[in-house]
């Protein structure tokens, strides 16, 4: 079963990849959707969603975890990143993948055992978990994949109804 | 040339469609998708997809006009009308139609002469203007008509070289 986690954003989408069989949790892909700035917003919003569609063709995701968003410096971004999340969930509805939302407290308790951890907390976990050679890069695809993380985390907890 | 106004929000979409040949401006249809609260955001973004699919099929609209947003009592409702403004870009691009978007000062502005005309000021003046019998209803479908009927007067000013 693949797990597809999203850090949304109009500019650069983080994207990370997770295979799951029961407990074990492997490492498939992660990377990023750039758009060019000078591009209208509604153009960069097809861009990320052609790419997305690539992207669910190759790996088949069944289930979509993505990041529950409260707090922007500016109404102007928060409405932004909206418009992005918005592409990712309308597409994964049209494609029967079920949507997961945590937010970046659950994602860091999840995974360090504390709401307080640092980004970098979570990204050295996740490289340790996932036997990844070096922490992903850019923040956004470690971001992606520690978010496919916790809904594997989250997933397992529930099947195991502990 | 078909114009299509949308105030844009994920459990009301107002949308409002103009003719227009050249100074002159006439009503063709405006109404409101509606979304049931109970359901997943993304399959409501699903149901608001479809229906502007359609909605676009029978009108064919050549160019779009939104309202640009700067103010929301909390960023949670920022990113889920964001998400709906997304699903509406989205589509916009893919059909080949043009975005412009105004702020609600420059709506009222346009239609009133006023910045400060009051939201009833607005809909008086797209009644008198468009020939209806009544000021449209809901508010949504009202102040889409008012975004397209601002675009239909920019578009005559830019055209005049004004």
């Amino acid at each position: 079963m693949i797990i597809f986690g999203v850090d949304p954003g109009f500019g650069i989408l983080g994207y990370g990849v997770l295979k799951v069989e029961g407990n074990i949790v492997e490492h498939v892909a992660h990377g990023v959707i750039e758009t060019e700035k000078d591009l209208q917003m509604s153009l960069r919003l097809k861009i990320l969603y052609e790419n997305l569609v690539k992207l669910f063709e190759k790996y088949k995701p069944k289930e979509l975890a993505v990041e529950k968003l409260f707090f922007f410096r500016n109404v102007t971004t928060a409405i932004s990143v909206g418009e992005a999340r918005g592409v990712v969930l309308l597409l994964a509805a049209q494609k029967n993948i079920e949507v997961f939302e945590y937010t970046p407290h659950e994602v860091k308790k999840a995974i360090t055992g504390s709401g307080k951890a640092t980004k970098k907390d979570v990204q050295r976990m996740v490289k340790m978990f996932l036997n990844l050679k070096e922490i992903p890069k850019p923040d956004d695809a470690a971001d992606a994949l520690a978010i496919a993380w916790c809904h594997a985390l989250a997933r397992n907890i529930r099947r195991l109804g502990v």
